[in-house]
């Protein structure tokens, strides 16, 4: 399998602590890619018209994305436990994922704003309104943070991968302040091996 | 179940088709709700805080979001056969419909650009680089369509979803010109008791 991914994805990193957590990380060959909402990505756009990353590539050509659909494969085809199979533990764990799915989006929507658009064009009230979602999302995990150790499903592992992201790309706003227990708990999922070797560089 | 939905939202039109083919449309009570990326909206907040339809708010007070996660809940708790329970067909419904969403979030993405933005504020490469993502995801629906008739499934509903959306904010784009099996696809897929109850007024 080859993983077309961006270290700095917070979505690729979500495939790769997954497929560290189900212990197949080392079957993926990874491709570092480029991609850019603005920009063409024609070796990508061959796997996804979406031209984003994480894209899997199957051994027989075929591909699989988004990087809930990668995760979702990876943990059934070999036997992982990141993905309850029904009940209430399921909804939980996917309601805790599209939330922090929601978070990254947020914060990859101001990072384009910030970095990529011409200065001159920014909108403040959209950089307002994407870091409302992210605080009111960090609010919710601090007063019910997911379940982590060995317990650790999807949900946790999207949190982890979205507190790593502003950690990394918006250090300066310092997200973990006045959140303790949701500190408390990304000390904790931090000394995990699959969270360990997915880092950004 | 209280449905949190906007009439215009390809994704909560997601949730209602879903809920048609699974024959609980009935089962659901609808909440129009306004939300916008730049305005609060404390009633949804409450539930989701990411502030998006659809959101589902269960009988026990609870809630589901986003799409996928509501979608699946309804297939699974009444016995639908909207979401392949595993195998190839399940992993293609679920990249289908991944493209799909795609496909819908550009479309949302250049709406607000050219709607909710200060007009002085628009940049031209960020509206040509959403609508790259869109005409490629058809382009790959016109050479591949998703399975119609009595095997339509999440991937099928959400390109419907999809599509319905262009044809509604993007009328004058003429989306479906040149790809004459994506054509005939919906034309098939917009017969169905599900799409016609669930068009955006």
């Amino acid at each position: 399998m080859k993983l077309y991914y961006s270290s700095a994805s917070p979505f690729a990193r979500k495939v790769l602590m997954t497929a560290a957590e189900v212990g197949v990380l080392d079957r993926i060959e990874v491709v570092a890619t480029t991609v850019m909402p603005t920009a063409p990505n024609t070796t990508v756009a061959a796997l996804n018209p979406l031209m984003q990353v994480p894209t899997l590539e199957l051994d027989d050509g075929s591909s699989l994305y988004d990087s809930k659909v990668i995760c979702e494969y990876l943990d059934w085809e070999f036997n992982g436990h990141v993905f309850p199979r029904e009940g209430a533990r399921r909804w939980n764990a996917l309601r805790t994922n599209a939330l922090a799915d929601g978070i990254m989006n947020a914060a990859l929507l101001i990072r384009y704003e910030v970095t990529a658009r011409p200065e001159a064009l920014r909108w403040s009230a959209w950089i307002d309104g994407q870091r409302r979602k992210i605080a009111q999302g960090l609010d919710q995990f601090d007063i019910d943070p997911p379940a982590g150790g060995d317990a650790l499903d999807i949900g946790g592992i999207a949190v982890a991968c979205a507190l790593g992201y502003l950690g990394f790309r918006f250090a300066d706003d310092h997200w973990l302040d006045g959140r303790p227990q949701l500190k408390a708990w990304l000390d904790a999922v931090a000394q995990r091996e699959s969270f360990v070797r997915t880092m950004p560089r």
